[in-house]
């Protein structure tokens, strides 16, 4: 699963998808990036965690100057990013993390994900960092938090394309859905850090 | 000048400026940006540390989709960033520092940075990250790197608009320049981290 250049083609443009989801949830219903957003604002107002969400990496080619302090971006294009959407710190820890959204009811499919971003993920588990991907399926409203651990072993352990909704069932957190913060995603974190600081791997 | 994509306009305002020496530094000689880079790309490549610099932030306002797999960004703006330039893990630690460059010979305008930038830092070293600030003086070829709780402190403490060079010369540490990697910071940062292990502050 290479994508060098663009990801591939999932049905009327994904990138059209995506970048309404990112400039359009407030009128939209709440998007698994949108509670997680939501979710990091809650965690720097407390001064729990800074956590953000990185800007959507673009090649500039052409910006025009209309007058000398207002610059027009008038052409870009969106490039794939060299690594994952969040990231930041939380009890001192380095905390990394992939967001996505599924509509499919049965699982998960890898192409979801470029390769370079799990090659980082492992890096970042590799060198004690706090690493994983959240995933909702939308259309079961059901969210998880999967260690990047389980992630790259599964893929390095399987052929699949996809990973089944069991597998997130059996090896995965649940993420329930709150207010205040609306995925309270840290509860988990702490048993990720909890399980690594006494040698174990949680369940 | 080449241009790997073609840029079109290039008139004098500061955006230009910055925008220009994002887009086309392997053209004009070595600016900070890109030494810090090449450093961050060679402390991957040897998996010693796994830090990068974010996208540059940027308000979409109108993409086109000329056709069904390739959507063209037809106006946006840039905006200011929430955080720093630059964030990762090293030896387990969250590492986050913003770097500038100035021309002036005597002093760096506190100008150069967002307020918000600052209180972004404060939280990161309350929080136990490793938090820094790197200033190279262009003219001088002199670059510093200075902790961001002495940045805080000064900045706190003083009424001042800007930090004096020999602030940086007595309170900050140098950063020599070398061919691989270009800026060794991460030497400076053992030192940090060394520091906060032993309870000292280093100097």
């Amino acid at each position: 699963m290479n994508y060098p250049n663009g990801i591939k083609k999932q049905n009327n443009s994904n990138h059209n998808e995506s970048y309404n989801s990112k400039l359009s949830h407030k009128n939209r219903g709440m998007t698994l990036e949108n509670d997680i957003n939501l979710s990091n604002e809650y965690y720097c107002e407390i001064d729990k965690a800074y956590i953000y969400k990185k800007p959507t990496p673009i090649k500039i080619v052409n910006v025009d100057y209309p007058s000398r302090d207002k610059a027009v971006i008038k052409e870009a294009y969106f490039t794939i990013p060299s690594t994952t959407d969040y990231n930041g710190i939380y009890k001192g820890k380095y905390i990394d993390f992939e967001a996505k959204e599924t509509k499919s009811k049965t699982s998960f499919s890898l192409s979801n994900i470029h390769s370079h971003q799990i090659k980082h993920l492992k890096n970042i588990y590799k060198h004690n960092g706090i690493a994983f991907l959240i995933v909702r399926f939308t259309t079961l409203d059901e969210t998880f938090l999967l260690e990047a651990e389980k992630l790259s072993n599964y893929i390095e352990d399987s052929s699949k394309k996809s990973i089944s909704i069991e597998f997130f069932r059996k090896n995965a957190y649940i993420l329930k859905n709150g207010y205040t913060p609306r995925i309270d995603y840290l509860t988990v974190v702490d048993k990720l850090i909890g399980g690594k600081e006494y040698g174990k791997k949680g369940n």
